[in-house]
Order: structure tokens, then C-alpha cells, then sequence
């Protein structure tokens, strides 16, 4: 599997390694048992909205923390963490259009930046394992296919846009329990929007995800969608704000919370 | 039961009876089956810490609906609502002194303000009540006994303060049900913060409360504790912000939510 040789190493130390520049691939297995999260950095001014917008849409945008403004420290979800060089792959947005991948943002660090942190699929899919339902795109060695939908995010101030969600092929005998055991992690989007029929949520192929891969939907399997940390990413970029940082998907930070403490 | 008039009367129906001025009591036992909240209005250059105050510390300050600026509508929990009107007592402060109490604030509304709607307790007390668990309070006639904490709330910009928590006796074998009920609804203060020992939260005397009424605790019973939404009130008169205005102690604000539509 990959980045087998990370598993077990403490989530701070693959941190330094990846301040370090040792590590410039993407997190995806590293840190066994600890969830791993997505970043949007936004200047002061537009940080009201973008909360505003996180509150009014859980699902799809569920915040595990709030930096102080202007700090590159966090203070719950990791200690001695540097927001500004701790992730393998940054990507800055200027007024929505992509101007520049880094591997840290030292020197682009202003003191009105807020860091957003937001709960990441990662850490219920290793919920799922652990309960038996399987996960074809880690089966498969593929990233998650995800989808634009048709379902608007609730508005909020600047910020609007559609839904993105991520599919996995569940046999029918266990998509009760996928949405049992997805239930119980609300911080990382809780339970599915939909099961079974995409075009409900106005997806019009299924074979052809807007972003990642698509993977096999066995006999007796049913599509089942999640809201997508994916989502607030989009909403931030069709909304042009001045500036917006945020990690190269795949490409996490990874925090000090185990996936089981996200329960409940 | 005190408002057993009002209990089978639909929220709107109440609400317009409020701001036609003919209630101007409190509201607890009116809309039975329907969630009433908590208010806090803030002017804007305070609304991003507040509402950073409630990410951080979402058992005190479980957020149901924050409006856009300068809006008297709410878009989610009520429809057709004058969140100006539709309370039968405000409360004004100014720089954390109270200044004056009102039946409406259409007067003092300014278009930068912003209202936060905070769950309240009177809805897990009515599923305890359906789960058979006693209410002490609302068997005595009195409002339930609130203490302010020694436990710190996580502060966020201005905002900083003691936790304050409500206690209701539970007989010992109820203790476990107590838990797992309130468990259910996250979004009125969800599980207790302490059960048993009072002193270990920095309450000196269980028999003499902040604020409410103490009552009976039986032979057989353990005191347990809730945090209360009393909490932000407070939070937010220690931070002396120019003003704010909130509902007056027991007037709070009916929704169109069914308790039952809190549950996760």
C-alpha cells in the first residue's frame, strides 16, 4: 500500500519531515489511525463568510479548527505545528484563477491569514474498513471519483456554489451499516447525501467523475455519495477571492486527533 | 403547566402573538414539540469572533441559525419571522452593562447587526421527559439551577470566560439513559460535562446556584451537570463589546424545528 513506510510514524514527526522537504508526495496512508485534513487559507476580511458558509453547509465543509489570525500555529489538532510549511504541496489562488504550486509558504505568510482545517474522507474510510465495508479506490490503487451535483450549498455572504461528492460502490447488505458508521463521524461529513440513482443529484455520467478516478461498480453494488471537503475548496475558488491558499489535493495535513476521537 | 394555553399553538401563531404585543411573558411550555433559542445580537465587527467562540466551544454554544447582516429574517428555523418583534423581552447591553429591557427592538436595529440563535435546553428536557427520565425543575415549578464553572472556556479574539453549566438530578439507574438521550442532540449542549462531584467543577455549593432555583436532590439521585447556553450570554457581557442585544432570561425566541429534528 502506499506510503506503507510512513504508517507507522508519529504524526509530528512525519510533519518535520515534511517541513524538511523530505517528503513532497501526497499523505494518503501515511500516520495510520490519525485523521488527516484539508486547508483554505483566507485573508481576515473574508474569513466571516467563509465560517458563515461552513456553519449553514456541516456536511460539506465540517470545521476541526480555526487558526488565530495571522498564526501559522494551530492550537488543538496538532501541537507545533507550522501551517505555512507542514503540508507536502500548497496551491495559491488569486481572484479564483491558480497562480502557483509551493512546497511551503513561508514568504508569502501575511498576518491577516486565517487557516481553516476540514475534516477529510480519509479518516471514515478507515472507519469502514475496520467495520468491513470495503473501499474500492483504495482496492483499486485510484483517488476517490468525486462529481459536481446539482444541489446548491447554502449561500453565505460571498460565498455559494454546487455540492461536490465523492462516490463508493457499497453491496446493498452493507449500506445500512455505511451509513451507521459514517453517522458517528459528523466532523468528517457524516452521513451520505444520496444512495443509489446520480442522476437524483444531477451527476449524468457516472463513469465520467469531474475529478479523481472512476473505479468499478461490481453486480450488486449501489453508488452511495458523500458531501466532499472538496466542495469548500470549489466554492472558494467561483467566489475570486483576492487570495486563497489551500493544500494539492491528496497533498493533507496530517493532525494529532485520531480518527476514533472525531466520534461523536 | 404554566402556558398549557399555548402548548398545541403553532410557533407562527405565537410569534405573531408576541409581536402584536400580547404575550409578553416567558415561553417556556408554549409550541410543545417545537425548539426554542437562545439569542445573541452583535454588531458585525464582533460577529466573526463570536461565532469563532462558538466553533471552538460548541457544548456551551451550539449554534441553530446565524442571519445574514443587517437581516431581521432567518433563512432556516423560522419562516416569516421579525426576529426584532417575534420575542416578548430583549435585553440591552452596552459595553457589558445592561442599559434597558424592551418588547421589540425595531428602534435600535441597525443594519450591521447580526443574530446568532443558540440551542436551549428546554429541548432535550422534553426528550427527557418522553424517555422517562425526571425533571426536577419543571416538577417544581422553578427554573433550573445554573452555576458558573471553574472550567475556562477555549477563548477566541475578544471573547473569553467561565463555563457556566445547568445541573437536574438524576436517579442513579437514569444516569447512563441521561447521557445517551442528550447525546442524541449536539445542537442544545449534547452530553453532560460533569456528573457527580460538584466541587471538581469549581462549584462551591450546590445548594446555592448562580442563577435559577435550587432544587430537591433525592436520596438516590447524582447531581449532573449540562453546559448552558447561559454560557455566551455571559461570555459576552465579560468582553464588553459597544453592544449587544439578547432575549431576556426565559424569553427565548420559538422556532419552527421540531426537538425532534435536532437529533444528529
Amino acid at each position: 500500500m502506499f506510503n506503507q513506510k510512513y504508517a507507522e510514524i508519529k504524526p509530528w514527526s512525519v510533519r518535520k519531515m515534511i517541513a524538511d522537504g523530505e517528503i513532497t508526495w501526497q499523505t494518503s496512508g501515511m500516520c495510520s489511525g490519525y485523521a488527516q485534513a484539508n486547508l483554505v487559507i483566507l485573508p481576515q476580511k473574508d474569513a466571516y463568510d467563509f465560517m458563515l458558509f461552513a456553519q449553514r453547509n456541516p456536511k460539506s465543509c465540517p470545521i476541526l479548527e480555526v487558526s488565530d489570525t495571522g498564526s501559522r500555529s494551530l492550537r488543538f489538532i496538532a501541537e507545533n505545528a507550522d501551517i505555512a510549511c507542514d503540508i507536502p504541496k500548497y496551491r495559491v489562488y488569486e481572484k479564483g484563477s491558480l497562480t502557483g504550486e509551493y512546497t511551503d509558504i513561508e514568504k508569502l505568510w501575511r498576518d491577516d491569514f486565517v487557516s481553516f482545517l476540514i475534516g477529510c474522507s480519509f479518516s471514515f474510510e478507515s472507519m469502514m474498513l475496520e467495520a468491513g465495508i470495503p473501499v474500492r479506490h483504495i482496492e483499486e490503487g485510484k483517488n476517490v471519483p468525486m462529481y459536481i451535483t446539482d444541489i446548491d450549498c447554502v449561500p453565505a455572504g460571498k460565498f455559494s456554489g454546487k455540492m461536490v461528492v465523492s462516490m463508493r460502490p457499497i453491496p446493498y447488505d452493507q449500506v445500512v451499516k455505511a451509513v451507521t458508521v459514517t453517522e458517528q463521524v459528523p466532523s468528517v461529513h457524516g452521513t451520505p447525501v444520496h444512495i443509489g440513482e446520480p442522476s437524483l443529484i444531477g451527476i449524468k455520467d457516472i463513469n465520467k467523475p469531474d475529478f479523481g478516478d472512476m473505479v468499478t461498480i461490481n453486480e450488486g453494488e449501489i453508488p452511495v455519495f458523500w458531501a466532499c471537503g472538496v466542495t469548500p475548496q470549489s466554492v472558494v475558488m467561483n467566489s475570486k477571492p483576492d487570495i486563497a491558499i489551500t493544500h494539492a489535493p491528496g497533498h493533507m495535513f496530517i493532525t494529532d486527533i485520531k480518527n476514533t476521537d472525531l466520534k461523536g
